[in-house]
């Protein structure tokens, strides 16, 4: 067997991916927009490329598609079909696929079709409807990088868990996985397997990451509904880049088994998986499928016997705490504007507010990091060091940590609790419902650009409004937050969405979920 | 500053236990049963030391208590007083304790007695109940040794989560700490400061670790009900030499902080603490009272947001899975016997029942093996180091035990997860409720013989029914399993009482506690 270099392995696995896209797919040469193009999300609509039913369809949100697959007004296969076209389309704009299952998405929506018709009932909550997924989601046969060159060409022998759990109970059609930085320990997504996604919004912007692949292809509408993952912001920092809804969800709400890891078997900080959606709806749509399947039950041992709970009443009065910034980082002009705006918006409507000190942010983003290379870097230097591909700058701490003993790890636990408990307590004096703070320093941010996690809804950029600091007026909070607000370029991220962050109790999703209509209403 | 020996640190210790117990609470020295007295659970009637009122509440359930606690039928100051005393007993005869607070104990009942004469109500469910506490439990003011010599003389500065929540929510009064094995890690209670505490049913024999001192205790009626912790057994072992009734909890049903841990910030096999009583149903009560105080708001960011869930409709017909041994240790011949009769019994009132292979038993017990000894023993040894006390032969592993690296860990985490999805599908593929199987291969045994954790309630030994094994013609299972069949005497054990295991899913406690209320009612 001939020896492959690294990069002969990753344009091999790019050019599989490309060529898995059938050619009825494949953007015609003289459609595709000129690279100086940035907003790219116009093309479905203008590059007449389209049917109007395909527009119809992959503009709909997932609420208003459900109703008509579980009816069977639309087939599943009409609608998947619909997304594989505009998923390929995205791809080769953005770079935002992983991995493709065409045939396994379109096999699936006509069992769940012929399904419908024999028995006249939906499969389940999720009927018909095409879900993307984050790489890292096993899927039978197909390959799970994680944006390590290592892995490429190992197939996962079975679906993950989540996975099963979504097709077999809830009726959901899987035709896409999508791209992640390396170990998707990143906050942009780009890897050297399949290089960079860009954001469809602006494509000298960063979608974010590290569910940066999926944010992506939804904000393209080549994806209804998708799954991410979140350790220390790869959900929320992605939605947050491309104006989507997010729920990091507590550990233990949503099945974790089965998934590639970038670091298995890390459990210091757990990594948890949710929704990437466009609106709110789409978002509990989801929630509430996963939950309906009880995957306590026969899923994952680990998940945790709680229904999803409506909370009754539903909230009318509530009590917010807003942290303006981290005290390492402050966010930049436009995401302070909202986060003023939402908090005079609630004010207006009778909602209390409370300021919420920074003290302890540092503490937090200190032991995350330390949690995060306790293994010196092992598990993901091995993969690196197997092919010798490069390592990306921001990766460094993983390339150079030096490895705990258990018995540091355990002062490391004892550290944590103790923190959690202060924060439990902090938050029980304060007596609040939620936490309102942004979710990064940045609406998006060009690519390369995305210096900062500590931090981890709905806003526009406008460059008139969104002015950057006066530097030579302003004190910096710290090396990073210096460099944040000279880098900061209204012009270059004007009419980017702006996201903020809510933050609820542990297990109270249903109640954040509920809290975050409650901030819609109060904006709109 | 005099340097003092660990052995006059430990003297000093035993004594300033024995002295905080008054003067009025010393048994008078012809009063004192002889050493060769092996069942000392006779004393409190047959002394004449105690009064028949103090008799009359010290031999009550706590179900029994509560109502008349509550209504002010019988003063919590009485009944604390009552338990006081027989407690002091016990410690007098079976060395049980690890700390007095009498005093604290009289005042909380005074007050408590004060609330309800004032209000008209009770203070919670458990108004005026003295509750024991396993040594671990911090109380303000008290040690909490948890057998080290080296941490004689470091006084907690708070009280425990969920002593606090006891006192505070539940109406609990605190009078004693009990007795463990050194770090808690031994089957088992002897340690160098406190020594060991002796089963009251029979001195000669243990009663098991390590929450002996709690069971122990109990078992006398020096206390109506208990609070133990365990993490490989410590709590069912206990409960099972001593023929009480325990729940292991699933992690997050209690609250678990503020607790002295004998292996700080050790997650990976979680530590759990439950009651120790004499009765189901004070067991339950118990369970109601704190659940009922909803942890998870404010006392313990770990705790799980699930209130106690009664099963309904209540179980009636079940499928039980029996696992007659664990594939390393035979069970000794009582217990096999009441397995036996419980099956039977339970086949007889029309519940299902079917085997269980034990061939996962031997890796998951190694995997805690593992897990305990992760950082190469260090958290103890340090602690054993700081004074030179001596290792108990059964604690060498952590005296010779290699420290892993926080990368090998994670694979270790990575094991047991699949080990957990593993049997999750047995027990789902099986179909059963519950899971039937022998708490520990013995009902007792004598002091310095508990030889295996491997499995981890209610007959009576039978030494004409429950003969020794003919070892010239049994093939012994591993050599642990040979010790134990050899070290097997009926006559040492007659009597004693035999307990089982009942296994339910995870946090499901409530079914638990359901289905072993169908288990003792085919068994009456």
């Amino acid at each position: 067997m001939k020896v492959q270099t690294w990069e002969q392995v990753a344009a091999r696995k790019r050019k599989a991916v490309l060529d898995s896209i059938p050619a009825e797919w494949i953007v015609p040469e003289n459609l595709m927009p000129p690279e100086s193009q940035d907003d790219v999300t116009t093309f479905p609509e203008t590059s007449g490329w389209f049917t109007a039913e395909e527009l119809a369809i992959t503009n709909s949100e997932a609420l208003e598609l459900l109703p008509k697959l579980a009816s069977g007004e639309l087939k599943s296969e009409t609608v998947t079909r619909a997304f594989c076209k505009r998923a390929a389309a995205a791809h080769q704009l953005i770079n935002c696929l992983s991995e493709t299952c065409f045939e396994r998405g379109l096999e699936t929506a006509r069992k769940l079709d012929e399904h419908l018709a024999r028995t006249g009932k939906p499969l389940g909550p999720l009927h018909g409807l095409p879900v993307s997924l984050k790489d890292n989601f096993n899927l039978l046969g197909l390959d799970a990088t994680v944006g390590f060159v290592s892995h490429v060409g190992s197939p996962a022998s079975a679906d993950a868990t989540l996975a099963e759990l979504l097709q077999t109970k809830a009726g959901a059609v899987f035709y896409v996985k999508t791209n992640v930085p390396t170990a998707m320990m990143m906050a942009e997504t780009v890897n050297n397997v399949l290089g960079r996604t860009v954001n469809p919004l602006n494509r000298r912007l960063t979608p974010g990451g590290s569910s940066g692949g999926e944010a992506a292809l939804i904000a393209f509408r080549g994806s209804p509904l998708g799954v991410g993952t979140d350790i220390g912001g790869s959900l929320r920092i992605p939605a947050a880049c491309t104006g989507l809804f997010t729920l990091r969800p507590s550990f233990g709400r949503f099945p974790t088994l089965g998934c590639r890891s970038g670091m298995p078997g890390q459990e210091a900080v757990q990594s948890v998986n949710g929704p990437l959606a466009r609106t709110l709806g789409d978002l509990e749509v989801y929630c509430r499928a996963v939950v309906a399947a009880e995957p306590w039950n026969d899923a994952d041992p680990r998940c945790l016997p709680i229904p999803w709970r409506l909370p009754t009443p539903a909230p009318t009065k509530l009590k917010f705490a807003v942290m303006w910034d981290d005290g390492m980082a402050l966010p930049t002009p436009p995401v302070t504007r909202a986060l003023r705006q939402t908090v005079a918006a609630l004010q207006a409507a009778g909602h209390e507010i409370v300021e919420w000190s920074s003290k302890d942010q540092a503490q937090g983003l200190d032991l995350l990091n330390r949690m995060f290379v306790a293994d010196g870097g092992l598990a993901i230097r091995e993969e690196i060091t197997k092919t010798g591909e490069p390592w990306f700058p921001d990766m460094q701490a993983y390339a150079t940590a030096q490895e705990l003993g258990t018995r540091d790890h355990w002062r490391l636990h004892a550290e944590r609790q103790a923190y959690q408990k202060r924060h439990l307590d902090r938050w029980n004096a304060a007596g609040i419902d939620g936490l309102l703070c942004p979710t990064t320093p940045y609406a998006s941010v060009e690519n390369g650009k995305f210096r900062h996690v500590g931090y981890t809804g709905v806003y526009n950029v406008d460059a008139a409004l969104d002015k950057a600091l006066d530097m030579a007026a302003y004190q910096p909070m710290s090396e990073v937050d210096k460099m944040i607000q000279s880098e900061y370029h209204a012009e270059a991220v004007h009419g980017m969405p702006i996201n903020l962050q809510l933050i609820g109790r542990r297990l109270e999703e249903e109640k954040v979920v509920a809290m975050a209509k409650v901030v819609l209403d109060a904006l709109s």
